[in-house]
C-alpha cells in the first residue's frame, strides 16, 4: 500500500469570503468533487477545536505529533527547511535582513523585501564568528529578506528574547535571557554580539552601497528571532517502518517534514507562490510513490497567501489550480493500492487575512475507505460526512490505518 | 436501571470483504436493524482514531480504561480468565505446551494443538517448584496447548524476555532480565529453572509416551511468554457502585472483565468457536439482569475467528447468529429499564485476516436514548448517526450515563 497526504495551505474559509460563499464553494472543482464522491469526508480541527493554528504547529499535528507537547518554536523548522542540518543542542533562529539607520533605529524589518543579492549577503555573513569559544555560527539566506541562523556548541539555550522588536521606529533591542541559567545568558550574549557584527559587515557591503545609490533600503543588519532547539520527535519511519518523501516549496513545510523524518524532494520550477507550477509536485509525487516511497506529503501554498492578502478571487483561482492537481492524481495514481487524504492545514478567511480556528474540510479515499454520500467538497457539505469531526493528530494514523502500516497495540 | 454491553468480536469490515460489501452489509440482520431503528448510532474507534487494537487493549478501552496508561501485557488477563487469582506483585504468563527434541530444539510451538490430556498435563506440572525460597508457582492448563503460569512472592518483576522464540527450528532461549534490577534477574532465573524442570517432568509422562507411539508430537515442554503484573484498575463497582457480570467463553475476555471487577458467569455449552450456542449467553444475561446484576457484558467471538481465516461467508453466517441473540434480547429484556450498547471490539477485514484501526459501527438503545434516523446497522449507514464518532473509553460512561449510574463531577 501507498499513502499520499495532500495539503492545500489555508484551504478553509468562511461564508463571508465571496458573495455569501466560501472560496471552496465558489471555486469550480470537478476533480476534488470526484475524489469526494469516491471518499469519506468530514471536518478537521487542525490542532483541536478552537485552537488557532500557525503553519508549523498545524503541520506538526498533521504529522501525528501533539504540538502542545513537542513544539519548541519555528526557528528549527526554518533552518531544517533551508537544508541546514540541525543537531541536538543547536539553537536555531529565523532571521530577517532589515534596514537600520546609524543609531540602529529600525526603518524596515524586511529591507523592503529585498529581491536580489541573497548569495552575496550569505557569503558576507559566512564569516560571522562569536568570541565565545567552542560555539560555531552557521547562516543561510533564503528568499527575499529571509534566512536562518544556527548556533552550535555546548551550553546553549533557546530561552532568550528576540533582538527583533517586531516593529519599526525603535532601536534594535538586546536579546535577554528568559531564565537565570548560565546557558541563556551565554546565548543572549552571543546573539547580541552577532547582531552587532552583522551590521558592521553588511553596512559597507557593495550590494548595499549600490542599493542606497538607487534609493533602495539597504539590507544592513541581521535580526534573528524565534530561538528554538530541535524537538525530540520519533520519526515516521521509527513509528511506522515506512519511507516518506516531502514535496513542498516553503522552507517551513520542508522543515517540519524533515523533522518528522521525511526526505525532501524538489519539484521542478516550484516557488511557493501563486504562479508556482504545482502540477509538477503531483508528477513528482506519483513518480516517488512508483519508485519505492511508501508515503508522499505534497504541500501547496498559494490559497493561503491570497487569503492573507484578502484576495478572494485569487484564492478561488488557486483552488482551481489545486483541482487540476487532484485531477492528475485521479488519473495517474495506482488506486488499487493507494490511500489519499486531502485537506488544509487551517482556515484563512478573506476578511480576516489570517489563520482562524474554524475547522477545514477533509476527505479520505482509497480501496479500504467506506465512502459516504457527500458529493461536493466544502465547509458545508462535509458536515454530513462519515469521518465526522476529527483533530489533526488523527489524520496520519487514520491514513496509515487504511494502508495497514500501523503496528498493533497489545499482545 | 440495567445496562447491557454486547460485543461481537471483530465485527467491523471493509468494502473489499464480500462482493463490494462489508460482511455486516451482506448479512441478513433484521433484529440488529430493529435495535438500530430504536437506537442511536455512530462509529467507534475502539482505542482512538488510527490505533490498531489487540483484543486485550480494545476491551480495556471498552471498559473505560486508557490502555496507554494501564496496559501491562496479556499474561495477567489469560491467568485471570482461566480462573486463577492474581494478587498484587504476582507475575503472570501465557504458556504453550510445545514439542522439543532432546537438544531442546523446538519442533512445534503448540504440540500440534494437542486435543487431549490437559488435566494430566496440569496435574503433572502441579508439582513445579522453584529453588528460590518464598516464591510460589501456580499453573493451569486451558484448551489445547494453552495455559497460564503465575509466580507469587516478593521481589519479582515482569521485565524479562520470553523463553519462547516464537518460531521453530531453534533452541529454547533463556529468559533474560530487561533491566538491571535484582527482581528481573531473579524472575528470569526462576523462569529458566521452571522451563527446564517442565521438560524433565513432561518428557516421560505416560500421555507423551503414548502420543509418541501413535506418531504424534509430545507436549514435552512449557513455554511461558508475555510476563505481566496485574494493572492497577479501579473496579467498575468502585467507580460506579454497581454489580456487573461477564458472560464470555475466551479466557482473555473473561480475564479483562475480571480485572475490571466483573463476576464471570459460565453460559451452558459455550466454546468461543463458530458453533458455540451463543443464544445461551443471551439467556444467561437476561437471567442475571433479572436476578440482581446491574450490568452484564456479553462477548461473542466467532466473527473475528472467521475473519482471521479470510472466511467472509463464515463471518456473515456468524453475524446472522449474533442477530438471533439480538432478537432474543429484543423479546426478553425489560426495555422499560434497560439500556444496551452493541458494537465490536475492532475491525477485522477478510482480506487482511487481522485487526485494523478502521472504526466499528455502534448502537445505543433504551428508554433514555434519543434515536436517530438510521435504520440499518453497518459501516456506511451509521456514518449519519446521532452518536457521531467516539473512542472506546467513552462507551461504558455513555451507557452508564443513560442508566444514571454515574456520579456528578463537581460539587
Amino acid at each position: 500500500m501507498k499513502a499520499l497526504m495532500i495539503i492545500a495551505d489555508g484551504l478553509g474559509g468562511r461564508p463571508t469570503d465571496y458573495k455569501g460563499k466560501t472560496c471552496l464553494e465558489a471555486a469550480n472543482t470537478p476533480n476534488i468533487d470526484e475524489l469526494t464522491r469516491q471518499g469519506d469526508t468530514g471536518l478537521l480541527d487542525p490542532i483541536k477545536p478552537g485552537v488557532r493554528p500557525e503553519s508549523d504547529t498545524a503541520h506538526l499535528s498533521l504529522f501525528g505529533y501533539d504540538p502542545e507537547e513537542v513544539y519548541t518554536g519555528r526557528g528549527v523548522f526554518e533552518a531544517l527547511g533551508m537544508g541546514m542540518d540541525v543537531e541536538e543542542g543547536d539553537v536555531c533562529f529565523r532571521t530577517n535582513f532589515a534596514t537600520v539607520d546609524e543609531n540602529l533605529i529600525i526603518r524596515d524589518r524586511r529591507a523592503s523585501r529585498i529581491q536580489e543579492g541573497q548569495k552575496e549577503l550569505e557569503e558576507a555573513l559566512g564569516g560571522l564568528k562569536t568570541s565565545q569559544s567552542g560555539v560555531e555560527v552557521l547562516f543561510r539566506a533564503s528568499t527575499e529578506h529571509r534566512g536562518a541562523l544556527v548556533l552550535r556548541g555546548s551550553g546553549l539555550s533557546d530561552r532568550i528574547t528576540d533582538p527583533d522588536p517586531h516593529k519599526t521606529g525603535v532601536k534594535v533591542p538586546k536579546a535577554k535571557p528568559e531564565t537565570a541559567e548560565k546557558s541563556a545568558k551565554k546565548t543572549a550574549k552571543i546573539v547580541n554580539e552577532l547582531v552587532k557584527k552583522s551590521h558592521e559587515i553588511l553596512r559597507d557591503l557593495p550590494l548595499n552601497k549600490k542599493r542606497e545609490k538607487e534609493g533602495k533600503l539597504p539590507a544592513n543588519i541581521l535580526l534573528p528571532r524565534g530561538a528554538s532547539m530541535r524537538p525530540s520527535l520519533p520519526s515516521i519511519k521509527e513509528l511506522y517502518g515506512i519511507e516518506g518523501v516531502a514535496i513542498a516549496a516553503g522552507a517551513l513545510y520542508i522543515g517540519v517534514a524533515r523533522a518528522a523524518g521525511l526526505k525532501f524532494k524538489r519539484a521542478e520550477g516550484v516557488t511557493g507562490g501563486f504562479d508556482s507550477p504545482i502540477i509538477n509536485k503531483a508528477k513528482l509525487a506519483v513518480k516517488e510513490l512508483n519508485e519505492g516511497a511508501d508515503f508522499a506529503f505534497v504541500h501547496m501554498k498559494g490559497a493561503d497567501s491570497c487569503a492573507h492578502d484578502h484576495d478572494a478571487e485569487g484564492k478561488i483561482a488557486f483552488i482551481e489550480k489545486v483541482d487540476e492537481v487532484i485531477g492528475y492524481f485521479l488519473n495517474n495514481l495506482n488506486w488499487d493500492e493507494t490511500h489519499v487524504v486531502f485537506t488544509g492545514d487551517h482556515t484563512t478567511p478573506i476578511v480576516c487575512g489570517d489563520h482562524v480556528s474554524d475547522p477545514v474540510p477533509i476527505v479520505f479515499a482509497g480501496p479500504n475507505v467506506v465512502p459516504d454520500d457527500v458529493g461536493e467538497f466544502n465547509e458545508r457539505s462535509v458536515q454530513k460526512g462519515g469521518v465526522g469531526r476529527i483533530s489533526g493528530q488523527a489524520v496520519l494514523p487514520l491514513l496509515f490505518g487504511y494502508c495497514d502500516f500501523s503496528k498493533k497495540f497489545g499482545t
